[in-house]
Formats: C-alpha cells, structure tokens, sequence
C-alpha cells in the first residue's frame, strides 16, 4: 500500500449494549489517533444515525487519560446503537449511495463497525459496495456481542463480563435460596439472555464451585425444550433438596419450534432484523410448577441487567475489548477492508490469546452455538469443558470509579440532547 | 448486676435476607467471644429450627479471621432465616415452655435475634416471657431489613446495601435505555421491592448525578397509585425524551387499596405472616403503555437480586451491621432484654452515626414509612432530604474475596446439608 496523507476515521456501534463496547470504541479512538488520523468521528446511533446526517468529533469526548477510563468504565453503547439493517446492493442503491457521500464529505479512510452478526452483516456489504464503485474507504468490523455467538472468533467482547455478572448473581440468588428454604420447597427460575445460543445461560454454571453447588439444572436453547420432562427433573430434584435455581435461556423452544414464552402469551415486539423480544420464559415455567408441583416459585429474568452491569465487569473482557478495537483500527489503517478482528486463544490456564483478521464474508449472519458436547447427555447442564472455556473470561474486576457512592460513567454536557 | 460465671449465647436471623445480615452474625459472634462467653451457638432456620432442636456451634463456622471477612461478604441468613410467627403468650404457652426448655438445656444468658419487624416482635414475645417465668435469659434485637422501615432507628443495617445496588443498577439501566433510544420511545419500568415503605424505591434516585439524569419518575407506595395520570405522565415524558425509565415499588395502591400487580392477575403466595409476595406490577404497567401508547415497553424487576448483591455492597452499611451486631450482644452482656439495638445519626456530611438501646415494645408491627414532605408534591420523585438521608449510608466498597473471577462465600464442607 502507497505512503498516502492519512485523513479520517469514523466509528459506530450497533446492535444490543455490552458492558465492553465502550472499551473497544476507547481502543479504536486510541489507535486511531497514534496511527496518525486527525478526526476521528463517532456516529450518533450507528448507521441509522449516520444516514441522517448524525456524527460527532470524538476528540470532544475523550479528552483525557481519565476520560478514557472512565469511557471502559461506562455500559452500553456510547454513542448510541441501532438495530438497521442495510438493503441488499442491488435491491436499493440510493442508501449506499447516501452513506458514500457522507463519508467522502467527511474524508473517511477507515470505518469501524463494532456489533455482532447483523453488524459485520453491514460491513460485509459497504466493503462490496467499496469494491464495486472503487471508493476509497476501508471497512473493518470489531466483534461485540453478549451472546457470543459470532462465528470463527474465540469469543466475542462483552461475553466475559456478561457471563460474570451472571455467574456472581446466580451464586448470589442460589444462596438467598438456601436461606430461605422451606419444606414444601421452592423453585426459583433464572431467565438469561441468548435467543438461540446458550453462552451466557451456561454461565450460570460458574456458580459452581468449593462453596457453593451451582444452579440445579441449565437449560439452553440448542436443544429442544420438553415441559413434562422439565417439571420431572424439578420434582426429582425437589426430593433431594429444599431450595432449587434453575437457569433457563430466554430462547428455549419446544421440539415443534414453538418459543416456551410464547405457550404462557408472551410480548410480541419483533425489532429491525426480525427478532422477537423474548421475555416471560420464567415465568410461564413457574406458573407450570405451581400447577403441577404446587411448590413456592419465583421467576427472575436477569433482563438488561446482565448486559449492562459495568460494575462487575471482567478485566480480561474490558481488557480485550479495547485490545481488538484497536486491532480493528490497525487493520484498516493497513489496508484491510471487508474483514473482522476475531480473538484466538493460545491457552486455557494460564489464559493466553491474540488477535487475528478474518473475511467478513464468512462470519455474517452465521451463528456459533454451544457444540452438542458441551452439554451434558440429558440435556439438562453444561459440561466442563463448557467451564474451561468460559473460565478465562471472567477473570479480574475493573474498579468502577466510585463518585458519591455510585459507579461514574462518562458525560459530556449535552450528551444525552446529542443522542 | 452481679457477677456471674457467663455461659452460652445463641443467636439467630430471621425474614428476608440482606447482603448485611451476616455481618452482624460476626459481630454477635466476636462480641460474646471477646466478652467471654463460652459458645456461641447458631439457630438454624430462627425460631422455627430451634423449636425442632437444630442450631449449630458457631466456632465450627468462624475458625479464621478469613472465615469472619467471608462471612461478611456472604449474601443471605448464613444461618438459614424463617417467618415464623410466635403465638400470643395467652394463646398458647407450650410453644414458649418448648423454646425456654431448649435455651436451658443449652444455658443461654443471651439470646441476639437478627432481623426486622416481625423478629421484634418474636423479642417481644419472648422477653415477656422470660418477665413471667423468671427465665434467666436476655433478648436483644438487632435491626435487618433492606425494607428500612423499622421505627425508632435512623436506618436499617441491610438497607444502604440494597439501595447501592439499586441506585447502581438503575444508572446502568438509564445508559442502556440511552444506547437503544428509538424513534417511537421505549419505557422500561423498573420494579423494586418494598411492600408499604418506598425507601428501597426511592434509592432508585441515587442513579441522578452529574452524569446521570435518574429515572424520569419514582413511585412510591406511600402514596395512592393512580394508572390514568401514570400514563398522562409517561406520556407527557415521551414528549421530551425517546428513552423513558421509571421506578415502581411492588407495593403500590390504587387509592381503593387494590395492589396494582393485582390488577393484572399477580402471584398469590402468602407467607406465614399474611404477607403477599408480589410481583407483577412493572409487567401490568408495562402491558398498560403499550396499549394506551403503543411504543416498545420492558418490565425489569430487581427480585431477589437487590437483597442477596454482597458484590456491590456498601462498606457503611457493612461496618454498621456488624458494629450493630456487637452493640446488641454488649447490651445483653450488661444486661438488657426487651430491646433492640437501634442507629442514631448524628450528622449527614461527613456522615456520623452511633448505637443506643430502645425497648423493642415500641418496635415491633411498627411500619416506618418515607415521610410525606420527601415525596415531591405531585408524588412522582423523593426529594432532596430523601437523597441527603439515603447518599451516606452507600458510600465506600466491601471489594469480595474473589476466587476464580466470582465472589467466594462461607461455606463449610457439608454446610448445606446442615441448613
């Protein structure tokens, strides 16, 4: 690639908030700057917002060290997400052809896209559109999503603290539990997000340990969900002991493909790319046990909490996060377009990991579930192999920056009208 | 008081658990030791275990300094918790001749009871007793609720936990509800407990700062809950902000004293005390919005996690419960019975607290309410002498004892099958 005088970047965010989204956009902004960019742009809510004409000066927000941390430190997406999905090229060029101008106004060599399967959906089409109309602007997408369901990537930011909020609060709901117990019993059930992979719902297991037993039963969604055999193993269950937790991911379904929410009448909100909202999983199993068993229940959805809990997040994931948002950065900056930064682990224990880029092409809208192997025979819990995996990722804490007793986020006067 | 060879004590916990309870459980039990008692013995499960004769010798629990720091850390009664009701004295005497019977053969001098109003009300009871018979036992309260409605004492140990938690969790959830704004508005209405007291609800404030605009509105359950001018309202907020979130305490009431979550079908699990648990109220008021305005809506309640969070607990709140549970087994100690040890405030800023001994008849049934003049005139938010009174009792952190990326609790090897 030719010595050329480099101009600017822009960066945006798409797709469900993470606790780590806002480390990779620091890591983005950070590279960005040390390659030599003079602007580096954010856009307000993604490409939706971009499409309106709807960008801001990232320098104006991170303007010191401490801003910087206090940015790795803030949940959700900064800058705003959105759930928009891009027509096919050939469907509708008029949208490329808007964004394209705004991008050659603004000088952009480099666009960043931190998100999941529909955001690398997006990169995966501007760089053929690039391609196709020789623009020259170089697309590279930053892994982000929760639900770790990103293909050819290790895992993706956002998992590990995710996954340890939910490890420490099960723990936490399985000791209330205990000191509660009662004779006839209680049945509390752990609604986890995961619409059709069960990353985050077998993090319940990290529970487990020296002290504690972990939930008594996990459910996710790669397997058909069966009520009657669920409500057996609750009432087998309920023999052994007097309090029992059970997580469930929010996306189980019956083996006919019906969603388990939807049997007890659950929301209907469908978003951009079709997804249902899915809530009420919990819920309609307790109402089930109280019928059937006729035992104490309690549903608890873990609900946007787990995605957003900053206060508890992982070291390695904040840590990580930025890590690959300034690989995504370096990629671009080297020329690479229509690629994804995906993390490859070396090692387990001691953990060891880097990054590497990979095809776009190959990564969109193709989702990694748990393999078949790491749940156990009957279906019912997550393997140790499943825990080796995620064990790495929920190491170290990042120390929220206590301000009158409540975790500081970053906030610029303005900032919400901005939004 | 005569000197006397000092003998056992017994301590118990009783109702719903805190992040704190157990650190009063160290306080009692670093008192009687440093004060020379001999055992210190654990009910198991309260009153109701020992009525069947289970308890446990707490040197077996609390062999290390590292055991008392864990235990501090450990979400939940460690000892097992109960809402069971003692009859009236006249009612029925064989209960009481059962439990004196039991304290004798153990040689109790002291009897710590950890918990809130209706544990009082089980001291009450059980010193009048001790009055009538000439019993040589001394029965002293130590106040636990997150609730934070007993009378006579400032706060609750338990309480300034809770609302931490709570006031962390909204501002995450406020940063989220800012990252997913939409065009049409979502409102996502968030569900804190508090049966008739809106102090837990009412902490939801403490997500405001310079950073953070708080929850648009919070509804405590002191006032009259009226579902038209909530809606007015969300309406009138949707005007101005695309993103809406609002507190709600379980509790609230239409002015005919219907339960709002009632209105909707709830739960119906009463517990021993004629107490309903409720849920709901946030998914009926969800299900309003979205038919009378018709934008995205999502009902979060905060369950069992606000109680059980240790990861997030307040270091005042931490050393206050467990100066409390020293101070009640000093008052003991030195002879008190029929009382219970309650938190003065001394100052707000810099925060000043002490202990002082109250006689627990005028405790106990008695509900602590959020005073009408820290409610704001049209009842949608506290004030700012509720943020003044609420700000000192969260600051400063308990970090947890982590073991492989999740909080470590107490546990002893076959602990659960004990409880």
């Amino acid at each position: 690639m030719k010595k050329q005088v480099k101009r600017n970047v822009i960066v945006g965010q798409s797709g469900g908030p993470t606790a780590a989204i806002n480390s990779s956009l620091a890591g983005v902004y950070r590279t960005a700057k040390d390659r030599g960019y003079k602007k580096v742009y954010g856009m307000l809510h993604g490409v939706q917002g971009l499409l309106e004409g709807r960008y801001t000066d990232l320098s104006e927000h991170i303007r010191t060290g401490l801003d910087a941390e206090l940015l790795k430190r803030t949940p959700a997406a900064y800058l705003g997400s959105c759930r928009y999905k891009l027509p096919e090229i050939h469907e509708d060029k008029s949208v490329y052809e808007k964004i394209f101008k705004i991008l050659d106004e603004l000088e952009i060599d480099c666009f960043i896209y931190i998100g999941g399967n529909d955001s690398m959906d997006t990169i995966r089409k501007l760089s053929d559109y690039a391609i196709i109309t020789g623009a020259p602007v170089r697309f590279v997408g930053c892994p982000k999503t929760i639900d770790n369901d990103l293909a050819l990537t290790d895992h993706t930011p956002g998992y590990g603290s995710a996954a340890k909020y939910i490890g420490t609060s099960v723990k936490e709901i399985i000791r209330d539990g205990w000191s509660l117990e009662t004779e006839k019993g209680q049945v509390m059930i752990v609604e986890i997000m995961g619409r059709n992979a069960g990353w985050l719902t077998g993090a319940a297991a990290l529970a487990k340990g020296e002290d504690c037993d972990g939930p008594d039963a996990i459910y996710l969604p790669e397997l058909p969900f069966d009520v009657p055999s669920f409500v057996d193993n609750v009432r087998s269950i309920l023999k052994k002991k007097a309090s029992v937790v059970i997580a469930v991911s929010e996306g189980v379904q019956t083996k006919d493909g019906k969603y388990v929410n939807e049997l007890g009448g659950g929301h209907d909100y469908v978003d951009a790319f079709g997804h249902k909202q899915l809530t009420g999983t919990a819920s309609y199993l307790c109402s089930v046990i109280n019928k059937e068993i006729g035992c104490k229940t309690r549903a608890i959805e873990l609900s946007t909490l787990q995605r957003a809990a900053s206060h508890c997040a992982s070291r390695v994931d904040i840590l990580e996060a930025y890590e690959v948002g300034g690989a995504a950065m370096k990629a671009a900056d080297e020329g690479d377009s229509g690629m994804m930064v995906v993390i490859k682990r070396l090692s387990d224990d001691p953990y060891q990991a880097g990054t590497e880029v990979k095809d776009v092409h190959k990564i969109a809208n193709d989702e990694r579930l748990v393999p078949r192997e790491w749940i156990t025979k009957d279906g019912t819990y997550v393997t140790n192999e499943f825990i080796t995996y995620v064990r790495p990722l929920i190491q170290g804490d990042v120390a929220p920056i206590m301000v009158d007793g409540i975790p500081r986020h970053l906030y610029k006067p303005g900032f919400q009208e901005l939004l």
